[in-house]
């Protein structure tokens, strides 16, 4: 199943490509040993495996570590089962027991389906819910069934300064946005309020890449592109300038107040994803025919305002979707390093990943 | 009525200093002039001066001239009303019958506070509209009966290049998002998905101030801070790169469909605000009195951020809370050259402002 991959690691040995398949086996199989039942070990192995065939990997198994910590600490209880705490028209209150967000946030996309089909306009607000994953994946999927979705969280542990401001106050809180699109994929819309997130800092810190100049502060406030900076008292900065940075406070009140979660900075335990997601139904305004014609000529404006030289303008999913397909075809390239973590876990759970070895 | 004013005009002319009732009342009788009638004039004429009393004066009467020409060309309908086109449970259409924007927006958003107390989360649209105003008004009144309220609108005419694009695809797509704050005014954001508005590069040119860099692109998609390269076949850029980008484009598209206005770079006309509200009953989550004390929490955490030298950090709305407290006491400046278009239009249309002679 391995196949020669084109980077090498940096560390020693050379990454490897595997195909997804068999990522998400041994991914389910570590969730497993965790303590996740076999069906919740599948929705979070494809969740996270997805985020790898998309091309975002700051999201994809490298997390299983961290996840490990959390269940070892009581954090994460791996046999939850997310419940619909309450439902009315138009709103609902999903409760995630602390169990895998990713199956919070999977059943809560299920049920704003189902109700913005009867009401036109919903919102469900997950409570008590680990690491969402990936939100591109949630309103995807309501973009899937014909709608617009809407999602963004707070994030726990303040990491993030405010416009102005040199000390850590606000999650990477994401906001995410997907509505169907003219061709193959979708319109979506994934971003980290923080001008990079934070678990690409953790990927450059990894590699010994420089961080983007203006997305980290050092300790003493200083600008900085030494992804170590932030173990070491450092501040990321939100996006945008004030823009960026409003979006976050917003982001981190409505999510942290409706989701009992609390803003990041408020919040005692600084853990958890309060998720908040809105979905409205396209076809009570316009045919689907009609959407997908329009966003087509969108979408030829688009490309055509791309420079004589250079690379094309890209519509919002578009670079996902390309990778997703690439590495669907060819596999996922993974570094040295998260491979043995994985292989490590398993042999911590007592679980064997022999094709991974 | 006349005080006296800090900044001169650099027109020759001096800046002057009116209370917002003398400037009302003005704009009332200008926009009666131009054919609306009288509850509609007070209606946009109070919009209008609102956007000058929060510091927005490119939102605010330096609009009439802008107006005044519409309805000559017959593209705003002076005495049109709008009404309520179809509403079923969580979902309405608001037609604006190419009237006013802000009768249409007012109208949109005491319908949504109605529906959204009933369904816990509405959404509506509205149709034929045209210039909406300043967005953060409707969030802020939203917000002002306890819920939580999002705006988006596609505007006519593309002026914005997408990320990585050298040519006008996109609108200045404006986005705002209001939640009760814990103090004497609401959380309120409102940002152009342009690094800066429309209505702000007409200011400076007026005023020869250089535009902020990475804001423009000249005629030949080099970078310019000079305003008048927009006029002369330049492009502004959306914020936050790919991000802000990515924003305007899910709002061109979703305004631009849902409202039947149509994306800016597809429209034949290229004119009309599609406008779309979403609002959250946020008491079907929290306690009004939670979300008021956690907030205070927050806001405390948000100054503690600020650099020990330099300005404090702002919550969203706070500048505009204060500076419009601080002009409904001392009164608005208003530049030689608005009071004298202002004067020109009264005349043109007949009607007597001699207040303001």
């Amino acid at each position: 199943m391995r196949m020669p991959a084109d980077e090498p690691s940096g560390a020693g040995q050379p990454s490897v490509r595997y195909r997804a398949e068999l990522l998400q086996t041994c991914t389910a199989r570590v969730l497993g040993g965790m303590g996740a039942p076999p069906d919740l070990a599948q929705l979070v192995g494809q969740s996270l495996v997805l985020s790898n065939l998309v091309g975002h990997d700051s999201h994809g198994i490298i997390r299983l570590l961290e996840y490990a910590g959390w269940v070892r600490q009581g954090h994460l209880v791996p046999d939850a089962r997310p419940h619909v705490a309450w439902q009315e028209t138009g709103t609902s209150l999903v409760d995630g027991g602390w169990g895998w967000g990713q199956a919070s946030a999977t059943l809560a996309t299920q049920l704003i389906i189902r109700m913005t089909r009867s009401s036109g306009c919903a919102a469900v607000v997950i409570a008590r819910c680990n690491h969402v994953g990936r939100l591109g994946e949630y309103v995807n999927s309501i973009a899937d069934a014909g709608m617009m979705g809407l999602a963004f969280c707070n994030t726990g542990g303040a990491v993030v300064a405010p416009y102005g401001g040199v000390r850590r106050v606000l999650g990477t809180n994401p906001f995410a946005w997907a509505v169907p699109g003219s061709g193959s994929h979708n319109l979506v819309l994934d971003f980290s309020t923080a001008v990079i997130a934070a678990g690409k800092v953790v990927l450059a810190g990894l590699s010994g890449t420089p961080i983007e100049p203006g997305a980290l502060l050092d300790a003493q406030g200083q600008p900085s592109t030494r992804a170590e900076d932030l173990d070491s008292g450092g501040v990321l900065l939100a996006f945008g300038r004030h823009k960026g940075s409003g979006l976050s406070v917003l982001i981190d009140v409505v999510a942290g107040l409706l989701s009992g979660t609390l803003p990041a900075c408020v919040s005692e335990s600084g853990f958890g994803n309060g998720t908040v997601l809105i979905a409205i139904d396209l076809a009570r305004f316009v045919a689907p025919e009609n959407f997908r014609s329009v966003s087509a000529e969108f979408a030829a404006k688009m490309y055509s305002a791309s420079p004589a030289i250079g690379p094309t303008v890209l519509l919002p999913g578009e670079l996902e979707a390309a990778t997703e397909a690439e590495r669907r075809r060819d596999g996922v390239v993974i570094p040295a390093g998260v491979r043995r973590n994985l292989v490590d876990l398993a042999a911590q759970f007592d679980v064997a990943v022999p094709e991974l070895a």
